[in-house]
């Protein structure tokens, strides 16, 4: 172990790029790799209790911190973390996967080894991940170092994940450590001539005598938050997120107007984008989830589209350059010819009067609300949690992780410990309900095994509440074991003393309990919010509607 | 749901092959489908806390039954279970799986529709199973009859896994009820012209002088153990099997040798082998973790094979038709020329006397033979409990499942339950460790919901021992949280008097608790077993050896 190895530049290469804790299963192809991780002093193993929950911390963690990494084994351990990793597609998720793979030699001679189909065959699994659009590298002795390079650039410049065979026979092969000088030159900014590009957006943009922005996720992983309020406040612009992009920018930012999701927005936001002659999507894509179902009020004929898959005008793409960055940082330093009024945005009342009354999802909402702090990043379940707090506004400084695309079901706990593994200094509020807990729960094994310190909202509503008022609302299907979540904490590794339950089924006991988690920075708390079955936020129950319908056409 | 549809029909076949629950997790591209199966008398939905849990107790319940059905919904919900399905491939499983899918109408028009990687695509997810080998059908309107019958029959003549994509807009599709009369003409025995091919194979083995017949997986599959037994006995030959097959045949029957493991196996099983001068391979596969690391004393110039890809003599293939069903039904039917003498197989002892000694996985191997009965379904875990009892003799009537090709760790407790679903009157025994039972704990919860009765053993070895044993003994990244297993099973939803929670840490408690087990038939047990954590079975300690060899060849 003493000689400067393949994997010890890789690990360097990640340690660079701003990663100190590695994710995943351990197997017998992966053994070797993972000793270059516990052997280091300056990064942290953090072994998961499956892979589809590595691949699910990994993203949270990428998504505070630019990139995550998780190790599996060949066959057996990729596949079961693939649904994972495609969320991470297809969210734009900066995540690198490195799988053990057979020595060479095993693989050239097709041997009948265990985690494969036993039919000589050692390319299926890569095969498998191309399909998804994942990019993948095999990495090989002659070009380990270039290939190394080449997929962390990727990863860097394209946001996106990828994925990475190491076969066993290379973890140990010696490589001259002198390379590592050259890491910190394989990430400088780039330079695109996007000049003409941005003349022609501006141009389109000032024509607009009511414009409004629309903010997506692809400004949260390019971190340009900053940039498209910097414009929009120049300019005058009044500025809406959409569910898939919540946390890009400052939701207290003068010009922001609130969430929207189509026309079943609220009114007062509704308004904005309604009345705009000119709609400008930032990083923006417009999927069903968070456009109550395709109802955006606007077309082509008046979008002004800038994304990391280029830009374009009213349907139409720019030709030349037009690197996402590159365009957004330049519109920040410009101001329009055309002078708009100040943006006026619609006061929030954010009062909110706790009785004696049984839990409701509307009041759940607005006290998450309040109870989200500057601190804090708020993950939010793809149930009735994303479809209720997708809509509040969040704290100065607030993080929303959310998953509306993809929509995995148990995505949102262990991306949460990501999340609060990345940012030990903030604190990680998790919203799920019991159906999606009960898909990923072992990993409360991680979370006590590394002493971290979220707060667990968990919804129980007796099974699937958005399945329900999707389809089946009274139907077996649509039901859930009954889980004991006081016992949870303990049944996985807590000490009575590391952590906080509290089950509360009224408004008051609600209030209570996140004053309670408040003052209790140092337990990890599991708040158990009772609510009822048919009890859904208002949002869902519309876009359900149109789910449903679409669903039979 | 009057009108008898497409659903209907497909549920019709499956119960016709003997299906009576399908399992699952609903998802709303699938959950109108559902109510097809909600809504009938005859089947019952058991819906699992997430699709790989699924995957696992479908491959459970099809080993016991012939067949078993679970329905995912598209994107997530499929990718989840694709390393259970695969491992149904390596394996030779006959599950379905049922993907609910968006309408075509969606699907035509390439919308940004959640549970996609919202790239306007809705292949990627099917091309990916069939880059795995896994054979795919899409449902269309025109053709989903004939589909249907072609996929089932597909699954009951090769007893491999196939996979079904559902669009919801073809759920509801109304089909003449009249059809169901043809299901039966669909699953005719087939007629196969072998007389060729067993004449070669009978010609060949009669030139053996001391041949032995080497059981494999596929004899499970298709049920074939009797035939063997019977060629076996008429013809005076004796027979191993392999850990890949363990369970087909009854190994208290008079040519019974022992479970061959390459030349790591017990000296009296070896000498059969070694000195054999024909190896007849029947249904079996000769993979790493069941040959001792390809350790088998024998080669393809001594081998006959009969197989469900086909027959060799000495490694070349017979000419002609082969259907691996009829040549093993035709050869129960033969008496071959040459008279061996009886087959004399070494006796062997199961006294076993416990002491209050600290419990070793040597002793607990030798306390399970006895312990499983001839109503018994043992399920292997494949780490120290698969390496360990693999080569322990069943009691006559048991039944054995292991996964030791795919070995994907986590397998064996969802499959344990699918195992004793298929047979509720059996009772199935499971034996697995801390490090495996966490990847997929959350099923306790249909355990209990379903209220079946399994015994459970958890080996506490303080992490992953079967790695350990390969690479990285003291490593932390073969840790693993410690669990509380006495509150588990509350903690999922048990009450009090529906389990019973036994620890045990010497050969004394460890046989008290079996007999509780066996006096508690109404009560799930889990049995805490307490050993040391370098303390592995011979057999892994050997196999492992070579792993590691070949990890770094």
């Amino acid at each position: 172990m003493s000689e400067y190895t393949v994997s010890d530049y890789l690990l360097d290469v990640i340690k660079h790029l701003g990663e100190d804790e590695i994710f995943g299963v351990p197997g017998d192809y992966n053994l070797q790799f993972l000793d270059h991780i516990t052997h280091r002093d300056d990064m942290k193993w953090i072994g998961n209790a499956n892979e589809l929950n590595a691949s699910y911390v990994a993203d949270g963690y990428a998504r505070e911190k630019g990139l995550a990494t998780f190790v599996t084994t060949f066959g057996v351990g990729e596949l079961s973390g693939i649904n994972g990793l495609s969320g991470s597609i297809a969210e734009h998720v900066p995540v690198l996967e490195i799988v053990g793979a057979p020595t060479n030699k095993v693989q050239n001679e097709g041997a009948l080894v265990h985690h494969t189909l036993g039919d000589h065959e050692f390319k299926r699994f890569e095969a498998a991940h191309e399909k998804l659009g994942i990019k993948v590298t095999r990495l090989n002795k002659e070009q380990a170092i270039n290939q190394i390079n080449e997929t962390l650039q990727y990863i860097h410049y394209t946001k996106k994940p990828a994925y990475m065979i190491l076969p066993s026979d290379l973890v140990n092969i010696p490589v001259n450590p002198a390379i590592k000088s050259n890491i910190d030159k394989l990430f400088v900014e780039r330079k695109f001539n996007i000049d003409k590009a941005v003349k022609q957006l501006i141009q389109a943009i000032e024509k607009a005598k009511k414009p409004v922005i629309v903010v997506g996720h692809e400004i949260s992983r390019f971190n340009l938050g900053k940039q498209v309020e910097t414009f929009a406040s120049n300019n005058n612009i009044p500025v809406v997120d959409l569910g898939l992009g919540k946390g890009a920018i400052d939701e207290t930012f003068a010009n922001f107007v609130g969430t929207y999701n189509g026309s079943i927005s609220d009114d007062n936001i509704n308004e904005f984008v309604k009345s705009a002659d000119s709609v400008i999507l930032m990083g923006a894509k417009l999927t069903d989830s968070v456009t109550g179902g395709f109802t955006q009020q606007f077309n082509p004929s008046q979008t002004v589209a800038i994304s990391i898959d280029g830009s374009s005008i009213y349907g139409e793409n720019i030709d030349g350059e037009t690197d996402f960055v590159s365009v957004l940082n330049q519109l920040a330093d410009t101001k329009l010819n055309n002078s708009l009024p100040q943006v006026k945005v619609p006061e929030i009342s954010d009062k909110l009067t706790a009785s004696d009354n049984a839990l409701t999802q509307a009041f759940y909402d607005q006290a998450m609300q309040q109870f989200i702090k500057r601190d804090n990043t708020l993950v939010a379940e793809q149930g009735t949690s994303f479809f209720g707090l997708a809509s509040q506004r969040l704290a100065k400084g607030a993080n929303f992780i959310g998953q509306p695309l993809w929509g995995s079901i148990g995505y949102a706990f262990p991306a949460a410990l990501g999340s609060q593994i990345a940012n030990k200094n903030r604190r990680t509020v998790l919203s799920t309900g019991e159906g999606s807990l009960q898909l990923t729960i072992q990993e409360f094994g991680l979370a006590f095994r590394e002493q971290i310190k979220p707060v667990i909202f968990i919804i129980e509503n007796s099974g699937y509440t958005v399945e329900r008022v999707i389809h089946g609302m009274n139907e077996s299907y649509n039901d859930v074991p009954k889980l004991r979540y006081d016992l949870v904490p303990e049944a996985f590794g807590a000490n009575a003393n590391e952590y906080d339950f509290i089950n509360v089924s009224t408004e008051k006991e609600l209030i209570d309990a996140m004053h309670k988690a408040s003052q209790e920075p140092d337990k990890l708390v599991v708040i158990q919010a009772n609510m009822g079955m048919k009890d859904a936020p208002e949002q869902l129950m519309k876009t359900a509607k149109l789910f449903e319908q679409q669903n039979q056409a």
